[in-house]
């Protein structure tokens, strides 16, 4: 019943307009798709007044929900955390931390800088209590039939003792319960071998605190688990510190996009298979939805008090409304005030 | 010249053949493959006698090229690396490292425990000159003419300190080089982002040291690459520890092995996208190939006194061939020769 009456009410989304590779135009546009998909959402969009100005005009709906901030400055893709948050504060990236981190917005969304964004959040919305290191958590292509699964850290900070992990364990069970209805989540710790003797020692002293909090928080510590199951039926949650996690989510696209690339290849070599491929297109068109990381695009800040949702820094308009629309589903189960109340009953 | 002398030389091979999750007949089936390739090897089989003669009396010609040395254990692949140590003397594993130590082979070739391989290869062969921690090259498939990159360490070790880094680029450029005939490798360090503030401590130092190194080395430095650029042609050698290496590649892996499910799920979904596979076969066939890590097989040991190949554990009889194959190739240019000298150079 909670849902009908929510879906009702308007989400407000604040959008740094600045942060992408390809400028505000596909910021827009993919904002624009997402309005199309949702009735309620409306946008405070920052950035640069006259470029936005530019392509909302020519979206005369879009620009009827949508309300443009004004900001002078960007930070960049290369500006160190430290330097953005001294120099930042008239960016269009803390100007839409602020609209949430004041009330205004429901969720912030940035398609730019993770490590200055997270410095950023995580000054204005401060740690949620009990967390030490928050975390970035990825939707990852997966062979289940929600279609992915959850990993963590993605990349927000470098390091994690076992006491992070546990943490990052913790919140990757709270979101995949109330963001995606996972009723009892399988959680498992990326390793170099799922024999109990393998790996480093915080993986060791973090996989008895996991699987001794599994009982108490309605989840199912699987223990280790290898690379190759990241995309497996084996785990819904899969927690590793930010360094390891960042370069599996890396190479994960980067295995991706070659094959997609070859497969592409391969199919105009010939007359044959280039007829083949157009008796196989809709197929092929389903399969790289399947495998295309637009469609699962928005690595959420986890461990702040309010909901962030880092798109990725070259997504296109499809990528952009896929953040949009995990913004808006998350919102639509309630996640960000049931993930507030989790953090403080695990404190 | 030299080589033309080379190819008629015997070359001796001694193989572990109870490693593997497949069993002798897969190990077999692989020698014969590679030996119906290339006309001068000879190999030194180590295992169950009886199950190794069962499979090696149907291949008369094999047969004839093969000694078996009989092995009354085998290291299981769960088997702590310390405990193989410990029990695993009389074992096929050991007696497969023994022949080379002993100059009776020019490498070893397993398809068992990795960790319990390293730690007898190290007591046997002992540590090159001047290397503190050896490493697991590997190669990757990977968007270039040649068809793959070298990276390492792909999980000899769950750590690396900066110094390790620099030894690990100097063996990667002495593979490149002596193994693949690449004059000038480019060498680039696996890190969270290319920015110069990114990653880790050790890898600001280790990037400093490379740096240092590429000029009295002949290999130029990229710099920091990502997950995304290991298939790519940034870089001919990828450098990392271990434990980032091994969730890297398995990754790597998973991803390949999720599309390539995929891929053949949605080509049989409609009567027209099967047409189209049959149309497209010989194109999807070569692109298989390519993909497929079994024809790239063979992580090979760097930094001992002597040349160890460790074959995937789940290798069929083509994974086998291909380990082979790259021992074949790796005698006949010389590499274990001009690989110890390099390290005596370094140290």
């Amino acid at each position: 019943m909670d849902n009908v009456i929510e879906k009702k009410d308007r989400i407000v989304i604040s959008v740094d307009a600045m942060g992408g590779d390809h400028g505000v135009s596909v910021i827009v546009d993919g904002l624009q798709k997402a309005s199309l998909r949702h009735q309620n959402l409306e946008f405070l969009i920052h950035g640069n007044k006259n470029h936005i100005l530019e392509h909302l005009e020519k979206k005369p709906k879009l620009h009827a929900i949508s309300t443009i901030v004004n900001c002078r400055t960007t930070i960049e893709m290369e500006e160190k955390p430290s330097v953005a948050i001294r120099n930042g504060k008239d960016s269009s990236m803390w100007s839409a931390l602020a609209e949430l981190s004041n009330g205004k917005a429901n969720i912030a969304v940035s398609c730019g800088n993770t490590g200055a964004l997270m410095a950023m959040a995580m000054l204005q919305l401060r740690k949620a209590p009990g967390i030490n290191r928050p975390a970035i958590a990825v939707l990852w292509p997966a062979r289940n039939s929600r279609g992915f699964n959850i990993v963590l850290d993605a990349g927000a900070d470098i390091k994690a003792d076992a006491d992070d992990l546990l943490q990052y364990a913790l919140m990757g069970v709270a979101y995949a319960r109330d963001g995606f209805d996972i009723q009892k989540p399988k959680v498992g710790l990326l390793n170099v071998g799922t024999e109990i003797h393998k790996g480093r020692n915080e993986l060791h002293e973090a996989s008895l605190n996991i699987a001794a909090n599994q009982q108490s928080n309605g989840f199912e510590f699987v223990g280790y688990l290898e690379g190759s199951d990241i995309p497996s039926g084996k785990a819904d949650v899969i927690v590793t510190d930010g360094f390891t996690g960042n370069v599996a989510l890396k190479t994960g696209e980067g295995t991706a996009s070659l094959i997609r690339e070859l497969l592409k290849e391969s199919l105009s070599q010939s007359i044959a298979s280039r007829l083949g491929a157009i008796l196989s297109i809709s197929s092929l068109k389903q399969l790289n939805k399947k495998i295309d990381p637009r469609n699962v695009n928005g690595g959420i800040f986890l461990g702040l008090n309010g909901i962030v949702i880092k798109s990725h820094g070259g997504a296109d308009a499809i990528g952009v409304a896929a953040a949009i629309n995990l913004a808006h589903q998350l919102e639509i189960l309630g996640f960000s005030r049931k993930l507030t109340s989790k953090f403080n009953r695990y404190s």
